[in-house]
């Protein structure tokens, strides 16, 4: 254990794929005494961490800002100017003026890759809060948890990832990190459009990821102990009407979940393939992953920034 | 006095009218205490305080964060992404996040009822930092602090509103504030087009409160105890013509001070109807309403955050 | 010294031609101890520190808020509301909200003056974090921070101004700071349409600064011990190809750098004046002199806020 504590301290997070099960069970734990405990600990009172996001994302964006501001870190946020940098320098001095503020950055951007750059450029650690299509890795840390933490365990489970498997890096952070454990099946359901990008679908094979893929939630609702869910961007259709034909298929209704299981679980945000209705069902885990998001961030920033004990 | 301080606990600031004349008069004493007081005690320590403004207000966001922190509390803000939620998810989903991260919400919203349809959603308290035309309860407590603490007494004065009462949603407020005193008389001095809502004149005539309508100060400048002004906005008249013929009857100049011991009122930002010649006369009272913004918003967390003594 | 220590309390930094040889010296032994201590002492534990930047200034903004947060104080930031701000009240009705709610005031803004009209109106600390097209009084600090803290000496060097001497406020910000000390000769290097403003020329002409024009960076290269690069923007050029034909003069080059000792500084953030592969040649100090931003912002604050000893 005090191995693994070791190899967080001071690491970047830019891929899921970068951490072993042994180090994801030890945030698991971590996350766990921040989950219980009312008070807590002021380890990162002498830290700044820098927020910079270049793409809007408010969950990721506040819960990181809460996560330090409760271990007593301070803040600072770069969105006031990101309008203007992204007209004007570069992004290699942007980071380097970050390293000289902050002890630690957290950087979202729409460019695949900006993480890992930030990360070979910068010596401080540097947490992708989600870049280009397929990296969200600390999403996925929170889905794992969530499911840990809801059914007793992450193996030997049938999960269902639905809806747009192409442009959500959730999806695709999600499907890395199960690699790292050993589900009994992954269902892929997406309409054809949105299907698993190849280049993911073949790395996930290789590593022997049991998975089949279907174009409807109804043909495996029956079997699956999770479902992950993420947003279907009207604005993915060439066709509006294709999107209307379609959607239905995507969509976890509360009937749907009467003859499941299964729990739900979203990035959120939400649009209309999670309907109100289902927030008060069984099933319905989102809620929960949503305020352990603080905690799990909590875990995380303590790791890589606190004093290694 | 005890028990008036229980009732304050945890509570949620929708509208002025929820609150008693005692626990009024309780902020009032409380923020006492903190325009004296030097150094903040350290009492929110623990607490994290959102400021979620769906509408710029510089003052009302500054003033609780300001307020926030003195008190050791911190303070995240949704400014930066709020362009984008108001185009992505449901106002529900929103609140629903930052229930998880903070402790208090304060919300400003350009929908009547957004306010409460917050608090009803969310288990943390939830602080109306205006909403729609007719809320804006701290801004009241506010204006009826500064009366009280410039001339000694609410009850008995003469009051005159001034200037947009259709759409100034502080004026309503004073207005339902007032109901909970016992002012000699209230005069509403407004030009036609923008006269008190119906609603909002029949629920204070059903309270009984003292009403004279005018459409011009002069009328009533040499009886009056309280000018409270509000801001005329050119845009609310179709006819720019008759912005300019009508908004002499709605400024306070320094020369009709002359005739008056009034204190003048005004909730700020201010346009033409303030001119700053008035700043340096006796009358202003504004500026040190402004300075009170801060402690009786500190009185007002302390209370609700606070631990109950 | 301790004289010197008493003049900074509480002081106005609007202009660097305010302050004496003797003071900038106190900032710099000052700013020596906040390199060098790894833990920041917590002296302004009880302060707000206001940032309202009308223009966007990352560096700028971020470095002050850091210094704040380092020693303890608190920092609320306008730049929320700085669009409505613009279009809406009145900028002195701004700074005495302000005023109100901070114990200091950093602004930026782009007219002239206007950091000299809102410490002439608050009461407060103003610091001038750049206005109009002259003034960036803590930039100037900062250049001749590096400089002496480099060369060991600000005194008997040779310096070479060089890109947009009209437009850049911190070309004709480090001229004014350089009359305070003995520059053995200082080269103004730009283009025509880019030189020193006459009012600028004229002032330092009368405080006998030792001046040359020049053309061409070239002309002047093995001679200089300091570079001062500053942007040249495209849109400062009526006609597009006279910048791509005189641009080559005002870029530093590393085989340009071959023939010279000096060291390159530049306030950041850079365009094509300024190649990367400049980084990594031992003439460059604007990477070290970007990190003294924040202890250099430390000593000022501390010196303007903490208690004088």
């Amino acid at each position: 254990m005090a191995k693994n504590r070791a190899s967080w301290s001071k690491r970047d997070v830019i891929s899921i794929l970068d951490f072993s099960r042994e180090e994801l069970e030890l945030l698991f734990e971590e996350t766990d005494k921040f989950v219980t405990q009312e008070k807590a600990p002021n380890t990162l009172s002498e830290k700044i961490v820098a927020t910079a996001f270049f793409e809007p994302s408010t969950r990721t964006r506040l819960s990181f800002s809460v996560a330090a501001l409760r271990l007593g870190a301070k803040v600072i946020d770069l969105s006031p100017d990101v309008s203007s940098l992204l007209k004007g320098e570069s992004f290699a001095d942007t980071i380097s003026m970050l390293e000289g503020y902050a002890d630690l950055i957290v950087l979202r951007h729409p460019s695949e890759g900006a993480a890992l750059f930030a990360a070979e450029l910068c010596e401080k650690p540097v947490i992708n809060g989600g870049d280009g299509s397929q990296h969200h890795p600390t999403q996925a840390m929170l889905d794992l948890y969530t499911v840990s933490r809801t059914l007793g365990q992450i193996d030997g489970l049938v999960y269902a990832v639905v809806g747009d498997l192409k442009y959500s890096r959730t999806a695709s952070s999600l499907l890395y990190a199960l690699t790292k454990f050993k589900p009994k099946m992954v269902h892929l359901v997406s309409p054809e459009a949105l299907a698993l990008r190849k280049e993911v679908y073949q790395r996930l094979k290789e590593v022997s990821l049991p998975m089949e893929v279907h174009s409807s939630i109804e043909e495996v609702i029956s079997q699956v102990d999770v479902i992950y869910l993420t947003r279907i961007q009207k604005e993915r259709f060439a066709d509006p009407d294709e999107y209307k034909r379609l959607k239905g298929s995507y969509v976890i209704t509360k009937s749907l979940l009467e003859k499941s299981h299964a729990i739900v679980l979203h990035p959120l945000p939400r649009l209309e393939e999670l309907p109100y209705e289902v927030d008060r069902t069984p099933n319905a885990a989102y809620i929960k992953q949503a305020h352990w998001g603080v905690p799990l961030r909590m875990a995380l920033l303590n790791l890589i920034l606190g004093d290694s004990q």
